[in-house]
């Protein structure tokens, strides 16, 4: 494995305002350094685009995360290899994953990456051990408490994250109800990862289909969109439902505050909405990890990449996750994958 | 003690549209039945008069409670004498609570009231160890569950709900910060229950005032009002902070379903917002009174009462709920106590 000496990043150039444009981004080129001792030179194969992104670009200073300032490297998670090494515990060849960022190769030490097992496909380490696993295994155990028999309804089901919730809760015994924008992933949904019903919200009647599929009412709603699905979903709650609220891609693009439900259920239904995200239990990584491994190794698990070719592909393909156009998981192959 | 022979009573005429008249209800007289075996009859003293009751006249049949039939007893809860009996479980004489209904006296069985300590003057009973009391302490520590040095924001904070929360997070060790109507109210909280803060919502920048206020930010949120204050008070929750949904009295007499706030902060701040309804949690109302015996003892407990004398001043008395012309508890004095 021979180590890069040039390198290509992207760095955030303006704040984008509304829907995120190629120019927001601004290349740079250079030459990598020496490495220092402790220091290991990570070349990033796959990397992660998620709809988190939007918040993180934006000028927000009380969110989660502090935004991505101007001139920064652009934040993501991905999973790489290492190709140069002046740390023991972390040899040439050691599959990693870590925020790496929107670069071909990056500078880390061993508190900035977590080694992988090295027959885990750095695809699958991506599209389901990575972020949105993990954000699917939370949200539906930690804050939806499943129980065997009741029936869920997830937002951005066909996405990374609404996806596995779906296929975890089928694995528990959960009726399962997804909603998504195309007939094509409606199909997958239910076709491919055995969901209960799918309603497509673009040609549907959400309201109407959904209590076609959810006679008895919804018990946990797995939000990803926000918007109108929400309402819809509050008026179909039963009584003790939850609401785990994971993501509401449909006002990441918004320029002003809209409105949100009428909450008057809340009370009437005793329903508990919980907020989450998951780098606040990233200590909990080994318990997600066992739970997953083992559905995968039960062929529970299904996902679906859509991969785009080439660093240079991100700022134009992030839109993708905001006009629906992705099909499945949206990942850039930056560099070709050892276990290729 | 005589027991009465006539009574008054009145039933839900029509289904209000918007505000409540006194001609949604009709009163009638009619002659007192015999007692049967197992039967005692009460004398109401004091009557409740709540916001939830504009729900429980509406149409809505999807609710926590069924909707009060056309021609049914008004539903309500109160305090009152037991003044005839045939059963020896409840001797004639004995104080009890029960939903008695707008009514003068009511027949009832054991299991439709609660015997009260002698000792325990009927408006106390009603104004703190009732519906009101339960609901402040259910709200503040099985779903608030606050922490000392916490900031709890309070809306309907001169309400007999929000009057209770504030002064038993005071006892906590609480900051404690009132939202009211009125100077009159807001006065009485800081001054006479010892609120850090109020905030006159008629009058002040609820927003600036708040910051004032609470410069660090809310922690429990507990709400009574819905509508504006509810989106103030999400734009001011501090990470994994609590909103407590008791009541949404703004709401109670829209003829639409109107819009709620912006949720985008129960993701990015972590927060948890749930609704209960105090008769879910009945079974535990031995460890309230438990509770609240002890801050009443303790004298951190004060109440103000809002007394309507005369059942025939229902009709009318029930609006002052909601154009906040009530200082305090409101309550109809159906007769006169026997501890006055």
């Amino acid at each position: 494995m021979t180590a890069p000496t040039e390198n290509l990043r992207y760095t955030l150039a303006q704040r984008p305002v509304g829907l995120i444009k190629p120019t927001d981004f601004a290349a740079v080129r250079e030459t990598l350094p020496d490495l220092e001792p402790g220091h290991a030179l990570v070349r990033q194969v796959f990397m992660s685009l998620d709809p988190a992104m939007r918040g993180w670009v934006a000028e927000n200073r009380d969110s989660y995360l502090p935004p991505v300032e101007i001139g920064e490297t652009m934040r993501s998670f991905g999973v790489g290899v290492v190709v140069a090494s002046r740390d023991d515990g972390l040899p040439v060849g050691t599959k990693v994953n870590g925020m790496f960022g929107w670069t071909e190769n990056a500078i880390v030490t061993a508190k900035d990456v977590t080694p992988l097992p090295d027959a885990l496909s750095l695809e699958v380490a991506l599209a389901v051990f990575g972020l949105p696993g993990a954000t699917a295994w939370y949200g539906l155990f930690e804050v939806g408490k499943p129980k065997k028999g009741e029936t869920i309804l997830i937002s951005g089901a066909a996405g990374s994250v609404g996806s596995l919730v779906g296929q975890m809760a089928k694995a528990e015994g959960l009726r399962v109800i997804g909603i998504a924008g195309t007939q094509d992933k409606c199909g997958w949904l239910v076709d491919d990862l055995g969901f209960d019903g799918a309603i497509n919200y673009r040609t549907d009647d959400v309201r109407d289909k959904l209590r076609d599929l959810a006679p008895d009412g919804v018990d946990i709603y797995f939000e990803n969109v926000g918007g109108e699905l929400l309402q819809i979903a509050l008026d179909n709650m039963n009584t003790f439902g939850r609401l785990v609220m994971c993501g509401m891609i449909s006002q990441y693009n918004a320029t002003e505050q809209v409105a949100g439900p009428n909450l008057s259920r809340m009370i009437t239904k005793r329903l508990t909405m919980q907020g989450y995200v998951m780098t606040d239990h990233m200590h909990r990584f080994g318990e997600f990890a066992q739970k997953v491994g083992a559905y995968m190794q039960q062929g529970k698990l299904r996902y679906r990449a859509d991969i785009v070719k080439g660093l240079d592909q991100a700022p134009t393909a992030i839109n993708k996750l905001f006009d629906g156009s992705n099909r499945g998981k949206l990942i850039v192959q930056v560099s070709e994958p050892p276990d290729a």
